[in-house]
């Protein structure tokens, strides 16, 4: 009896963030290093308290005008600071939402560099530890993140991209490559179901490479993301599944 | 048998943060929004939580390039969400260095605004009792929003200024007017004195007026901010005044 | 022989830019203040460029949480610079991108008050004519800041609102109130000719007021924005004005 | 007859600017990219004006949390229209101030990187020209930038650093290495001279190296820097050595 979760990323002033509060039950909330006001933020965490949706943290590198999607070689304990400080400002807006923060998920350049950089992964894990040892870390199967956040004793949310191209290796297609977007809403929702269903994916090569996750992630910025995310759940349910937040 | 709480701003990255740490009781911690990093804010909380200084924090309007000092016709809401979201920031990194925030003082223009304004007062109250109903709340006596805490049940700190003028109806000399500011060490210390043991301070035109506070602000950024601490300290010692963080 | 200028805020990173910048003949392009990265007021310089579009500086207080919306009791000197700054910075991305920058309009709260506050007023007018006395300063008719700039030398253009009701006096009816804004493309159509071709409009009461007006304001980020321009433009045509960035 | 030009890094909100004012020919003035408030911005232009000292831009990386001192991975068209705003906003404020940019000097990371990432010293070049192709670039004898600069038809200003060690390769004592700072300032002043007399530099090796520059880089913001400046204009007269803004 297969259950997965389903995320997407929020409270970023683009999108539309209420239809994909009713088709998510996780959402990654931005905490104002990439986008976001405080006041977008609180009301993005009470739109997600309403419908019930797990709130995560999306931590980021402080970097609005890039929107998080540049490398940054920051320093160790700047980065533990910087987590530190968006977790902490999440969890108050969340708090006083009636809900509560119960993952954290890198966002962008932060989220690419911590599956192998070991420096800042570590830097990330001990920010998530140094506020709530009870917080679940997300990220990709296989990553130095999820590996440190083990080690350290932190629940691990692993995902795969419902929308995203895989590699023989079971990278991500980058972005801007052929076949890194996936944009019929049929194939994602069929890929989707075959990752849940049979932990598998079929690479840009035509081979089958295993992926298992624990959530899928729905971009909800992108064009299509809502007809994306409503096919999605539709086929998951013809297929048995249950959409719901764990791990 | 008098208690006295001596309180100053920090983590500004202005003044001698080291020093005013070993001579009050009470840290008034930046949040970002005014002045401060995440490093620097998180470097100040562990130097406090090492010498056992109790730690607030200090919000304000989202203002750097102002340090704060500008009033802004802020809504309702946005001031809810930004006050929550600095209380939040701070809190995580003061529990990540093995403390706790305390209480919240507003800091700058929003500090003289909540004195009187009732709907950013209400603002203030309501984002404060929406991350934790035991947090303090820090403010000038017979202040709008001393009296918005009381009603909701939040404990207060009243305060006073040991290097500021009064007029004769308690309220402050502002600054750049004549006698706003008082330079002499000894001055100050006799000031303090006078404040805690028989809860009166001369106002400029000499007269007498009733000064009831719990704790007295030091500046951390004058010149001779160090100084007029460890006079006011001496001061209080010699007078038999037992130096604490309460209220 | 009428002739009117179409403007637009664009740059914001919100509505069609490159929809608007098809319609209009003068472009209000933000400086970062209020919203926009570099990246995107470069962009945005270069597509009005290659249009033959103008560009006008749009000046704000330093407020991206509030995109420039609230008012800041902000000090002389700091509008001063502020206002110089933003200015500066994008004349040289005009330039850069093969044009100029052809005039400034403050932005949200600062527009506002500059109709009446005469010190702000004046910070603003000193700043324009800090860069360049050629620069022409865009405002509401009546407004405190256009006697400044008349009186200071400085080109005018006094503008009208395609969408907006107005008030008995010439003023505008406050957004949130009724009739603030007009959502029928047609309505907005006509009330534009009858601006340009009587210089009047009919005000929320019925009556019939004055307004004259060298350039007509359409909204670029409200929904329907880009209907209403094209009807503004059809319309115009229609009654024989010619569109041109004049004044 | 040698002459020679003395820049500080000027308008950050720390060490002593009105004192390194009397002392340099040349101010490295921030943008507001890693430091700098309009308003101060302003201030130093003017101080600078006044005092006839010629002003140069200095850019940064968007980064005021890590004060432009650590590497970002950013886009061509990022770091071109940054660079561009940056200049173009200075070159307001110095206009204003009755004065003008005469130069640009990337800032703490990007000053680095520009030594030889060939992408991003390309960026850095196509904003100067892009702005004005008569302003010059303040640069690292040998690196990369400068030779961009060359062959973009660009006046370069090649710079040696008064208080910081050398490699026996040419290149700096990474900071926080041993012998990375030079703190004593008779031997500062020593190094300087031997700098514009001889062209050379004993490294920390002992050995002796070639350094051809025509400005001396005097940090205006660590410890002793007002002192180490009047070492270096004593040391200078005393060796018959005209010190002026050239090249």
């Amino acid at each position: 009896m297969a259950v997965i979760d389903l995320n997407a990323d929020l409270g970023e002033g683009i999108g539309d963030d209420e239809a994909m509060l009713t088709l998510v039950t996780s959402a990654n909330i931005a905490c104002g290093f990439h986008a976001g006001t405080p006041t977008l933020l609180a009301e993005t965490c009470r739109a997600a308290a309403v419908r019930g949706v797990r709130i995560g943290a999306q931590v980021s590198y402080p970097d609005r005008s890039g929107f998080g999607r540049r490398f940054i070689d920051i320093a160790y304990d700047d980065l533990v600071a910087d987590v530190i400080y968006q977790i902490g400002a999440l969890r108050a807006l969340a708090h006083a939402a009636g809900s509560t923060v119960s993952y954290v998920k890198p966002h962008g350049a932060l989220y690419n560099t911590v599956v192998h950089h070991e420096r800042q992964s570590a830097a990330v894990i001990e920010a998530v530890r140094g506020v709530d040892a009870d917080l679940a870390v997300m990220g990709l199967p296989g990553s130095q993140i999820l590996r440190d956040a083990r080690a350290a004793g932190l629940p691990t949310i692993s995902e795969a991209f419902a929308d995203r191209g895989y590699r023989p290796d079971g990278t991500l297609v980058p972005r801007g490559e052929p076949g890194a977007l996936i944009t019929d809403s049929a194939d994602v929702a069929n890929a989707v179901v075959r990752m849940v269903t049979s932990n598998t994916v079929t690479a840009i090569d035509g081979s089958t490479i295993s992926v298992a996750a624990q959530s899928i992630c729905l971009h909800g910025d992108t064009p299509g993301a809502v007809e994306h995310a409503q096919a999605v759940r539709h086929a998951l349910a013809a297929a048995g599944v249950t959409i719901a937040a764990t791990g």
